[in-house]
């Protein structure tokens, strides 16, 4: 299975964002739906071999950790306000039920957690990791360890130096992506194209 | 200068779609405005060299064709909404202003005009032509003609076969991305990675 861990630093762990200004009253939330639209949507519906991990570090209730799986996922659809709507009723089904430290199901292919990354690490246990470093190796020179792996994607602030320094420390490899620095959701969309041509499809 | 050509089959040319509705108020108008945040904006800001073409095919008012010039663009942000909003300003003042046959800026960076896909082609004259066709050449195997060159690109649904036929005659070489059938916004990510590594940055 493709994983992909995004930290959102800023990015509201609370549904109470509007969806009226979703960039300005969400910390940026609007980055990682784009995201979640990247790694799981395609042309012809989900990619059923793909796992992504929102971690929301704004506000109040931060930190949460949602789990959104394209095996089970249902009612995902590529426009932001749409996946903006779906993750509120998440986080909002969050608080009226309450968050442990164990993932749990809130809604079909949607799993939530009160933790940060290291629930997140705690779940993947070990395989391959890669980080998303503009100083790190092209991907097109790297091995790539076929399609199992997880990749750690930062959000519009990159990554905090915490969070680098547990990434390092993990082990995880740095790939680049070529010589103009993307948007996150961009990213994701040409590791995505990468990969699958890795594995033929 | 790389230059996007979007065809919006029943995509709105005109400002009267809901920005709480966009998806099925507009005429799927959130495809192509994806397309705009996928072709012109990266990490660290506007893509200067790139030009976005809307063909708007949508409604009473249409074919209206905007043209966005990365040059010039002002006030461009990431987020869905914002661009809808920016998007439905200009049809509205387009509305209330008229528009011609020929291309006229309405917001800085932003002109429109009462045309199709000719008009497009009589502004953009000779030059290299490719259209985006799954059973096309993968990218990464045609030489490519440097970063001046104009890419024909479907919406949620493709082509209509009119305008496959157009693409055709005009000698439009058709380019594939991979195994997988990506949203456009996607393939503009990936194609404009290639087109990155050719130029080199």
């Amino acid at each position: 299975m493709r994983r992909f861990v995004l930290i959102g630093q800023t990015a509201s762990a609370s549904g109470d964002f509007s969806l009226a200004d979703l960039a300005s009253s969400s910390g940026r939330l609007d980055v990682l739906l784009r995201c979640v639209r990247a790694a799981l949507l395609v042309s012809n519906g989900l990619r059923r071999d793909v796992r992504v991990y929102l971690v929301l570090r704004g506000g109040e209730q931060a930190p949460r950790t949602l789990r959104i799986d394209g095996q089970s996922a249902k009612f995902l659809r590529p426009d932001e306000r749409s996946l903006a709507v779906l993750v509120q009723k998440t986080l909002v089904d969050c608080q009226l039920s309450g968050l442990g430290r164990e993932f749990r199901e809130v809604r079909p292919g949607i799993a939530a957690c009160a933790g940060d990354l290291e629930r997140v690490l705690a779940e993947l246990g070990d395989g391959p990791r890669y980080v998303l470093d503009e100083a790190g190796r092209d991907v097109r020179e790297q091995a790539l360890a076929g399609n199992d792996a997880t990749f750690f994607i930062g959000d519009q602030l990159g990554f905090d130096q915490a969070t680098l320094t547990r990434l390092d420390a993990l082990g995880c490899a740095p790939v680049s992506l070529g010589p103009v620095s993307l948007h996150s959701e961009d990213a994701i969309a040409v590791l995505s194209n990468e990969l699958d041509r890795r594995r033929g499809g």
